[in-house]
């Protein structure tokens, strides 16, 4: 018997039964942000928000959830 | 000659050339809402959002728009 043979014999598992579960835990289905809107700006009204966003150093779409909560339409 | 000799011997325009330029103008280069933001909601944040847009009688986008307006975001 060479030495791979326990190489060769051992059972074949898939990359997902091996794996541990490591990383962020999953979000609870009523937290996941999957619904998505689309707003239409023109040119100087998205300039402005990426503007205003980039000050608070936030995302434009966490920026505009954030000014929506504050006006507690979300 | 016949009754239809004027009908055939007309002169052939097209579609665009015949039509007269009716219905909205154009709006210039700077007012068109031409840039989309993406907003992600949760289930909850999407269904508040449409019952506050509904019951002012706006869309959602125009709704938000108007929230983002007040603001001075936008």
């Amino acid at each position: 018997m060479n030495k791979f043979a326990n190489v060769i014999t051992r059972e074949i598992k898939t990359h997902t039964a091996i794996q541990k579960r490591g990383g962020r835990p999953k979000k609870n289905e009523s937290e996941k942000r999957d619904q998505k809107i689309t707003i239409a700006l023109t040119k100087d009204e998205k300039r402005k928000l990426e503007e205003m966003a980039e000050e608070e150093g936030l995302s434009v779409g966490v920026f505009v959830r954030k000014t929506l909560k504050q006006q507690e339409v979300i």
